[in-house]
């Protein structure tokens, strides 16, 4: 039982759109990632996914309307709900989400990123 | 699917260890608090907990050490552990934890909140 100090955590990583595992309760997992430029759409089919930004600004397009999320602003995007990120610039975001949700969703590609740190 | 800013959120309640919900994803819930004060040990018997704090400094007793947490960090509480959570100045403190996880856990008080609100 230790604390996680999330802008500590952000300093060991720097790959954009590759998640790392920060915890895990109840079958979830808290995750975080650095995020820059258009992600691809997606959607999950049995997962919804929250986004809480950290740092930066990030939007998250919907079919329908973008949203902007800045600092301590949060976003839940409900299963099967279609949707792409974008950071104009580098975005620090933090994920709850179910357990082995993937970050592409029902989407191969070479953004998946399968297997995760858990740092 | 609205985004939610969590200052503003802050601003719309006063009470002290008063739990509100804001979203509900994965049969999990979003709560935000304000703590003030010792609250009571108690335990969750079925519940991991998160606590991130988002302003000022908050102390989680444990039966064998005190973790300290200051803005940006987290602590995540498995099941069946006994902890205490201690602010001695105001604390904001985001909650991260199965639906209908009582404030309180095992341990009835007036300090347990069976009907939060969602704001």
């Amino acid at each position: 039982m230790k604390k996680v100090n999330l802008k500590q955590k952000f300093k060991l990583f720097n790959e954009h759109w590759h998640p790392h595992i920060l915890a895990e309760l109840n079958q979830q997992e808290v995750k975080i990632a650095k995020l820059k430029g258009e992600f691809i759409w997606h959607k999950h089919k049995n997962e919804d996914e929250l986004f809480l930004v950290i740092k930066g600004t990030l939007q998250i397009a919907l079919r329908d309307k973008t949203v902007t999320l800045k600092k301590n602003e949060f976003l839940v995007v409900p299963k099967g709900v279609e949707h792409k990120p974008i950071a104009k610039k580098e975005v620090h975001v933090l994920l709850f989400e179910p357990k082995g949700t993937l970050n592409t969703g029902n989407k191969k590609s070479k953004l998946s990123r399968r297997k995760l740190n858990t740092i």
